[in-house]
């Protein structure tokens, strides 16, 4: 770790004073903005998450709103993903790509309604994109990011929690669909999602004033769930599968490299940026794609540049998330595999910061 | 301060080895890349590069790349600049405003030749901008993120230095002017330019494999003139009336209101975007602009957000960075003012995050 400068350009959020408070170890820079990586240790905020509630500051997933007559004509420019089916209470996962088939960033998708979307944003300034695009291509649409703090709430306690808050209503909110409820006599965008596989929620919050009283009200209400603070959490992502912008994909990897190929099914009349590229490596194939990938020996400190994945002396992948895991007693990683050395079972070594270690190729990730 | 965690995603520079080897002790985080902020302390780093000479890792200030018959064309779109008598070897401070009037980013443009352009970006994905608006606007021209990272050399003995190391020529380089200069062997671009008034070059490092040699043999050659490390100093841009991107100005700013001006002169038949919303603030003037500012008491902790200007119980602005100057022992400071209230001499007070003092608004800034 290093320590972090703080200015007005690292954003704070409308709940850093709770994520403070509660005693926050560390912080990565997402977005501009101020993202908790640690309360207690990452493994003991990872052994809580998996068995009580978690309360997570993802303001950084800044959203980006698309308003106005072409607003679902937009959208369907900007991913490769198939909308027509797409309901007004639903979110969808959509690779953005550009004219190389090049990923942008892999958001979550909101529909309000026809002429209303939120995207809601991994680590890069997507605005700058959509609003070029539209622009450029002359479309009537609004295109800014809206003051909205998305609020998470996760683990296997998180509907009991949210039940309590929000009302029995949330249990009925079926997976990536969202329901708009009240807190305090303000309606919120209430969808169940988040960056974790332990079940849960994100609260979409509108402006800065509700987000202590929200923040202090789920933890009045879940002192006896055993409610903390929490945050994406490295081991349990990686145990998952849950990919990162900016480690394990960037603008250089392709959605069908990553395994987003299912996201990828465009309309017959589709005209989405990248439609082009992506036709000619679905024909092709990609020539590397994400993999689960577990490392021999004791706990390795994550990685901070990629290490290479070698076979032979050769150079034939790297790994860009990494870490230990408690439940499956491997160091549990994400890595980009060449071709002819993605199948499961392969024997690699990999070139860690503390030397090397073998590596072998997994079937699935563990989650 | 914090601490921080890292991860691919902040990424590591072609210096990092020998920013961490000369002891950083903290970062920032710009343009997802590292950025150290303190070698000995914010008060001796300053004090040194008002003396000497530096090595800054400026790797953060990436470029981006146009190439193409139409990149140009595209660059005149892109600021409201005149860029008609620029010529091959100079560098130009361009405002890139959308088409609201409202800054993306505030970049050094460089000319290479009229179908290559380098832009090297303040803290935001102003790609992404440049390639919606070139995709949108079917212009012949690539628009990429070339593998350059900016070292920065500052200080009253960067002429020595450089001359040492790179050969007498670097003397004749003129303000904003490059020539591309031979370093064992390989051809750099090297501007006298940087983000501080003391004086310096920009050497425009293409590729990783140069980065620690030539950081090395700065080291070298400058052991006498008592060459350290050093990077963006907090209190020597504020005297300076250097502005940040993310901290004084955002896309909620015009470059009226950052008293930017100057550099929107475009041609008669110009259709950069944001023309027409220039043009109307143009006849009304800006409302509100950035102004020098001192603040009474001892020394302040810098804010990491905005601190509310006041007068007479009302807010009448903000102040985005503050720190003390050991040279003028004042607190010195960058704010943006509302008009009725920008006059030099103005007394105002400000709410920090340690309470409130008071605060005159400066004819200019320190330097």
């Amino acid at each position: 770790m290093s320590m972090l400068s703080r200015s007005r350009r690292l954003r704070e959020t409308p709940f850093t004073e709770g994520v403070e408070r509660e005693g926050v170890k560390a912080y990565t820079v997402y977005n501009r903005m101020l993202l908790a990586t640690v309360f207690e240790s990452v493994e003991a905020d990872y052994r809580h998450l998996k068995e009580h509630v978690q309360v997570w500051d993802v303001s950084c997933e800044r959203q980006v709103e698309l308003k106005g007559p072409d607003a679902s004509e937009l959208m369907r420019r900007l991913t490769p993903r198939n909308l027509d089916k797409m309901q007004d209470d639903q979110c969808y996962y959509v690779p953005i790509v550009d004219e190389t088939g090049g990923m942008l960033n892999d958001p979550v998708a909101i529909k309000h309604s026809d002429d209303r979307w939120w995207i809601s944003i991994a680590d890069s300034d997507l605005l700058f994109w959509v609003k070029g695009l539209a622009l450029g291509a002359g479309l009537d649409v609004n295109v800014f990011e809206p003051d909205v703090s998305p609020l998470a709430i996760q683990g296997p306690k998180a509907d009991e929690l949210m039940a309590r808050v929000f009302g029995d209503e949330v249990r009925d909110i079926r997976f990536f669909r969202y329901k708009r409820l009240l807190f305090q006599g303000t309606s919120f965008v209430v969808a169940r999602s988040g960056y974790s596989k332990q079940g849960g929620y994100e609260v979409y919050v509108e402006g800065g004033t509700c987000g202590m009283p929200l923040w202090n009200a789920l933890f009045e209400a879940g002192a006896d769930l055993n409610v903390r603070p929490g945050c994406p959490n490295l081991i349990e992502r990686i145990e998952s599968g849950l990919l990162s912008y900016g480690n394990d994909m960037t603008m250089e990897n392709t959605p069908m490299e990553c395994g987003l190929g299912k996201f990828c099914n465009p309309t017959e009349d589709s005209d989405h940026t990248g439609l082009a590229a992506m036709k000619r490596e679905k024909e092709s194939g990609p020539v590397q794609q994400i993999r689960a990938i577990s490392i021999s020996g004791d706990a390795v400190k994550p990685p901070t540049a990629a290490w290479p994945l070698m076979k032979d002396g050769m150079k034939v992948g790297q790994v860009t998330s990494a870490a230990w895991s408690p439940d499956f007693k491997t160091n549990v990683a994400i890595g980009m595999v060449d071709a002819k050395y993605w199948d499961a079972g392969m024997q690699l070594t990999v070139e860690t910061s503390e030397g090397i270690r073998s590596a072998v190729v997994q079937q699935s990730f563990w989650n």
